[in-house]
């Protein structure tokens, strides 16, 4: 018994609801992983997180390997103690982060020399070395080591990178076993690649799912592609991977992306919108995103989002959110990124009910054209 | 029936146990008001703040004058509505951020001119307008106008400043009552001025407390003078004070200003110390007041102060509290924020429940001299 397991619970078309267990609880799919990139989901508290419905947070192993260092977690009891959060943690594998943020990046075959965004120093992640540190920080859920290219629409590059994230996985489920696999309760997750190309997809699919992993995410998206490459990356993946499996597709996104994302089978996301939303002062809510500096909302008692149960929309008016933002508080971020999350939550769940009752398309008409426009203080409520 | 009363439940010398009753519930006494500058305390959601024990907060006059303005804060439903606070507020006159603010700042007897800090336009505040302003905000303890000399020790400047004080008063008292006075749920407060002069206090007192007012405060300390000024100054005023009213040290202050000012009788303090302080990642504790950016809380996995039951106590380590100082977290703040309150409502309800008991004298030599320490890692919990 391994802690881990997923259970397929309705499906309408490719569209999927489960439950993932983890040794941390269960989390009911399709799901949003807040992130809490240095270990803390800026501005909110862990408690306030489950009160707006985050099942599972994601922490950056870049980030925490570099400030505090994965043995600091460790001495400090594992990342959950670290984090104050009892629930399930997800720890990506850096590869992101390497590629997009290091000053200087080289990449060889064995693995990545980049500088510290800390102190310059230079810093080596190998594949056997981001299993060993994300072990260390101790999350349910632990990110094989991948080559995440620049330009999903480089062929040459994207099948260099795809091949060299195989090889890296290889090594990271050597190096996860020989540390205890799954059996000390942290489960190993294998990354897709292959840009924007179908073939290099659907072959990295295959290449991936060769080994028997608790969990498959399709990674390489969200790196500033057009839409239409996020969705043929996804077509072409989520609906390849084992249905008895998790999916997760990494680094998205926004009320569209879910949709077209579980329409395709996708299961668990991540992504910084909803909290770097919030704190440059954009919500979104049922009737479309919202800019909360905008003037009109300036004596409008109302709340945010009527439909909208978080502390932000039951306990505040427009005109406060708008007074906190213009004021720059620091409580402006925390209430716009808990009903930021709340909104994601609330439509995960609503896509849940309705892939259970067979009306996932029904309710993408319904709810997302709303939810997709910008809308000022004269469109709002009207 | 104003909805505004005191009732003295304990004293012990001069050091007083109460109740102040307010139209928005009773606040026990000595107690400590929480600043929440522009309508906020910076970082820290209202509910939280109750949780931590805080009964009334403090908001800024001359703050939501200039943003978002009184008018918009009425149109929003009044500041309790505004700041998502349903206890007793109370609002400050203004005067202290008038003299101690302004760029330029010009006083007549008729009242002060001064530049905005946010648009440098010019705004005139006099008694009148005063009261006018902090009618329109809504809180539930309103303070007259005072000229706060900059020099508590220059006695011309003090006399001047004092008597100017005075005749405002009149000018407040005058407004508030045509505005409809206490009966609207709205009480005024008189400001005792006279820097360190005890014959000036003396006859300021009286001056004040010709006016029959719900309450009475001391004004015109935490200026940046010597303690020894501070405590002449309460020496002089809080005893001579109405018994029957409550006593309010304005922008006060540390543990041992607490028990230095409740020992001479005052029942009410504010200041940003708790809340400026955690955001410089300053913690007051039982043991002393710690620097959480200290090195050596690294991996330490203990509380911050075991004696303590916030949230940051019981859920977080030493070392993830230094981890998020360290990486500038607003987590850190908001949890630093909680702990310091938590801390002062916890030192102001064990002076009550000595005031009681008659040991307030042995309740100080107890617990004062390990708080005014500064602690570092090998000091604490030794």
């Amino acid at each position: 018994m391994t802690g881990f397991s997923f259970d397929l619970v309705a499906q309408d078309g490719d569209a999927r609801a489960g439950v993932f267990h983890t040794p941390h609880g269960p989390i009911q799919t399709p799901a949003f992983q807040p992130v809490g990139t240095r270990g803390a989901v800026r501005g909110v508290l862990p408690r306030d997180l489950r009160e707006v419905g985050s099942q599972i947070l994601l922490a950056n192993t870049y980030h925490l390997h570099l400030r505090p260092g994965e043995e600091t977690v460790r001495a400090l009891g594992g990342l959950h103690a670290f984090m104050g959060w009892d629930g399930p943690i997800l720890t990506d594998s850096g590869g992101y982060q390497v590629f997009s943020l290091a000053d200087a990046c080289a990449v060889d075959d064995d693995g990545v020399t980049f500088k510290s965004i800390v102190d310059g120093s230079s810093v080596r992640f190998t594949p056997e070395r981001v299993v060993e540190i994300q072990a260390a920080l101790g999350a349910d859920v632990q990110m094989a080591f991948d080559h995440c290219p620049a330009d999903p629409l480089n062929r040459e590059m994207v099948s260099a990178a795809t091949d060299r994230t195989h090889r890296w996985l290889e090594r990271c489920v050597k190096r996860h076993e020989e540390l205890g696999g799954t059996d000390r309760g942290q489960a190993l997750f294998g990354i897709v690649q292959g840009g924007a190309f179908e073939d290099i997809r659907e072959a990295s699919v295959d290449a991936v799912c060769s080994h028997d992993l608790v969990g498959y995410a399709v990674g390489g998206v969200s790196v500033g592609e057009d839409p239409e490459s996020m969705r043929i990356a996804v077509s072409a993946s989520a609906p390849r991977l084992p249905a008895a499996k998790p999916r997760y597709l990494m680094g998205v996104g926004t009320p569209e992306d879910f949709f077209d994302s579980v329409e395709r089978g996708i299961d668990l996301f991540d992504c910084v919108t909803p909290t770097r939303n919030a704190r440059n002062h954009t919500a979104f809510t049922s009737q479309g995103r919202v800019n909360l500096r905008n003037e009109g909302f300036k004596e409008d008692p109302r709340p945010l989002d009527p439909a909208c149960d978080c502390i932000a929309c039951t306990q505040f008016s427009r005109g406060t959110l708008r007074h906190l933002c213009k004021t720059n508080e620091m409580l402006a971020g925390t209430l716009l990124s808990l009903h930021n999350l709340r909104f994601f939550h609330t439509l995960l769940a609503s896509m849940r009910e309705a892939i259970a009752e067979g009306r996932f398309a029904a309710l993408r008409s319904q709810v997302l054209p709303a939810m997709t426009r910008r809308v000022g203080p004269d469109e709002l409520d009207q």
